[in-house]
């Protein structure tokens, strides 16, 4: 079994996530729920997003409506551009993705969402038929990827957002303005956006509700290489790829022109820090720089952010310089000037983002820290962080007796409104600490007979397995002290 | 101005919340976002609703998709179901809520979607007619407020969920297995709800897109009077109302037959205390037992957990007794048995459910905190717990120049990615503190002459208005215990 399918196999049978609405046959691929030990992981690294990300630079959160008018999509483009190609067969009428069809049957790299005469010439050219009946192809149409909705009792046409940034782009105007704003100002939102995919697939790779966390910079164009705190991470190395790894600080990816400007290094850096802190192994990430044809089409200038996992290279953060794309579009839609006062002149702010799935980071994240200790009966232990692991801490009484019990619960219930603790009396001690390794607990505290007669219980470390003893009254300061430990 | 008013005029100007897609004129009614202030409001509300309900009892989180197969909603009977009466004007063609139509147009209290006959003989009765244009109305036809969506190129027909619980219901059966469940269980989940509103109004209290933190206890119906930890909160005091207040503890309530069973007093203790900890004002609070009439269709036994703000009593919770209706259709529905062992015998669980409504929650935690100082020039104060407000504490260099600056920022790096912190170095202190004041900032650290001297800063209590010094380098430790102190 390869590592995917054994993190898939972790996940669906210790409740981190698994497909929605199972019990029903016709239940749709893509839609996936997290289950206790994934809402719980999820939240963590959403977080750890909060304080280096949007803590340490004073960004503003806001969390929009996933439903949003027609006009916004309009505005945006999404109306006419957000489209895939499609073809049906003639004679199953099944559809499929025609890019992906191409890809697959003619074994050929097509661009993502590419034109409609492309494909049909390309079909025509290998002679593509249906996989599943060899049926001929009608010619390709597009797909739109939004999901609609209708309000209320006169059917007005909405859609659900596909991407949440648009929910900062529309509201900009009003929090740059109760909030004092200041260029160059970071305005983030976590939320579920939506993509009717035509096949999804691949657990939360691909899915068809997903969470996005984006971050959107607005920035004054004239001042893009006068960042505030650039000092900071201007030594900071950043892995480019462009056919190798090339490792530079932003200033030497600055001097050799790699990054055309301060501020897109400076968001790239504080990305990177973030990602060193989540447990994704550095040395298997990667900036690659996308060509104009894989580009958005909303986009002037973009890096994925892209680690390397047991499925190949998967794009967690795509950043782009959007240019002033979106605000110069929603003012022209809704005849609004969205231009701000900056530096005593006016300015339509551009905009950088970063734009990182959610659900992808917390595969990667799993996926990196999964670990089979071969040295130890190949018990298998999720390496996280204390501060991403799912539950803190298991409390355990050696034995099923009361007295042991009453000692846990009397420590259980000291510490469980602070930290997300595991109660386990069934099975053997061994068995218990395997299961806690597993969905990747850090600290185990054993109620045993030495805690009968001195307060103390037994705290050992998922990592190296070794025990130690501490007093009881000291396991609160303990989890305090070392879950909120981010130096390392 | 009244308080309503109030508060909605303090959340749009310093961005609590406000309406969705405002650049344009066509952005429906029922749509509204939270701005950076009440991101972080709601935040720590649902944290504190994780650690006084979720952690407190051991109940598993998840976090499903809010599209679900339209099967689920025949299951759970909301395609049949889940509908207002709308009665449309022949003659302008508009189209109004009946119920809602009839109260306000004949004054008479009517039950909530009440049916089609109903509606048809009372519009006769009182000879109503279009509010707009005097026009007649046609016969009153269900309009079913569920969002539907279609999936993938075949169009399969789903929808967006009316309420969360749908899908702690239909993962229950894994969820069970994976924790190695136990009766009673709770499983709880935060996420959003769609209901198309006929005419939705009055901002954050009647959404089309809006929050629920949901937890549906699954329990053993033969094991409600052995309720595990009932002592722990057998003397805790709930305000019931029927005609009037009783304030009763919930063994008393047992006794007096006004609650049936433990296991619904062991909850509705538990939520009144999380309840106390928001800083809602508790003898304004009530619960309510729902008449056979207002009760939803799933439900046997209902409280509604009310409380009084500026604009009536407002259903804040939803408790209800659901029995095994949830389970039992999805079964039937699915084929699929779903009891489950508890006590070596067969049991399809029975399920209590605390439903909770986070934004108008939030508006009432609000209301119940807005204060104007009388005192003190009218200034005008939300007085959050520390642990709800959206800043925790604000850094203010007292005058522009560096040196201040410079300590001011020094502060600021040291605490910014463990707290909210608002940094501000514009206009006088006097207004900069009535800023903070206004948003619920329960401290103010002022770096001024004697910080250049001994690093120390002036610490500013919102409430009481005194000030005190402390060294710069005990800032974290101070925040971190006053910011912690759940106990007052």
């Amino acid at each position: 079994m390869n590592t995917y399918d054994q993190i898939i196999q972790l996940s669906l049978e210790r409740g981190f996530y698994f497909p929605s609405s199972e019990l029903y046959s016709d239940a749709s691929a893509g839609f996936w729920e997290y289950g206790p030990n994934g809402v719980k992981i999820k939240n963590k690294f959403l977080e750890l997003w909060r304080r280096e990300l949007v803590r340490r630079d004073n960004m503003l959160e806001i969390d929009g409506s996933q439903i949003m008018s027609k006009n916004v999509f309009m505005a945006s483009g999404h109306l006419s551009n957000f489209t895939d190609p499609v073809v049906k067969c003639k004679k199953c009428l099944s559809s499929f993705r025609a890019d992906k069809l191409i890809q697959e049957e003619a074994n050929l790299e097509v661009p993502e969402r590419m034109a409609n005469e492309g494909v049909n010439e390309l079909i025509s050219k290998y002679g593509l038929r249906c996989p599943l009946c060899k049926g001929e192809f009608s010619p390709a149409e597009r797909f739109n990827m939004m999901f609609k909705v209708e309000i209320g009792p006169n059917h007005d046409e909405a859609y659900l957002r596909p991407e949440t940034c648009q929910s900062i782009f529309v509201d900009f105007s009003r929090i740059y303005k109760v909030s004092r704003g200041k260029l160059p100002l970071g305005i983030a939102q976590v939320g579920k956006s939506f993509r009717n995919e035509i096949s999804p697939r691949q657990g939360l790779l691909r899915l068809r509700e997903f969470y996005q966390a984006e971050i959107e910079v607005f920035c004054n164009p004239s001042q893009l290489d006068n960042q505030p705190r650039y000092d900071e991470i201007k030594n900071t190395k950043l892995r480019f790829y462009d056919q190798k790894i090339i490792e530079l600080t932003v200033q030497e990816a600055i001097d050799q022109k790699i990054l055309s400007n301060q501020l897109i290094g400076y968001y790239l850096a504080l990305l990177v820090e973030f990602f060193d802190k989540t447990g994704i192994d550095k040395n298997r990430t990667r900036l690659r720089k996308l060509s104009d044809e894989e580009k958005a089409f909303y986009s002037t200038i973009a890096f994925d952010f892209e680690v390397d996992t047991s499925i190949g290279w998967l794009e967690l953060v795509a950043c782009n310089y959007r240019s002033d794309y979106d605000l110069k579009s929603h003012s022209t839609t809704s005849k609004t000037n969205l231009e701000v006062m900056d530096d005593n002149s006016k300015v339509l702010p551009h905009v950088f983002e970063l734009s990182l799935g959610v659900d992808r980071c917390i595969y990667s994240i799993m996926e990196h820290s999964y670990f089979v200790d071969r040295e130890n009966d190949d018990r298998a232990v999720l390496k996280l962080k204390p501060y991403l692991s799912p539950v803190h801490a298991g409390v355990l009484p050696l034995l099923r007796k009361p007295e042991f019990k009453d000692k846990a619960s009397k420590l259980l219930k000291n510490i469980q409104r602070d930290f997300d603790i595991f109660y386990d009396e069934s099975g053997s001690i061994g068995r218990r600490y395997r299961r806690l390794e597993e969905i990747g607990t850090p600290f185990a505290f054993t109620v045993d007979h030495q805690t009968l007669e001195d307060e103390t219980v037994t705290v050992r470390y998922r990592d190296s397995m070794q025990q130690d003893r501490i007093k009881m009254s000291d396991v609160k300061s303990f989890l305090y002290n070392n879950i909120n430990d981010y130096s390392s």
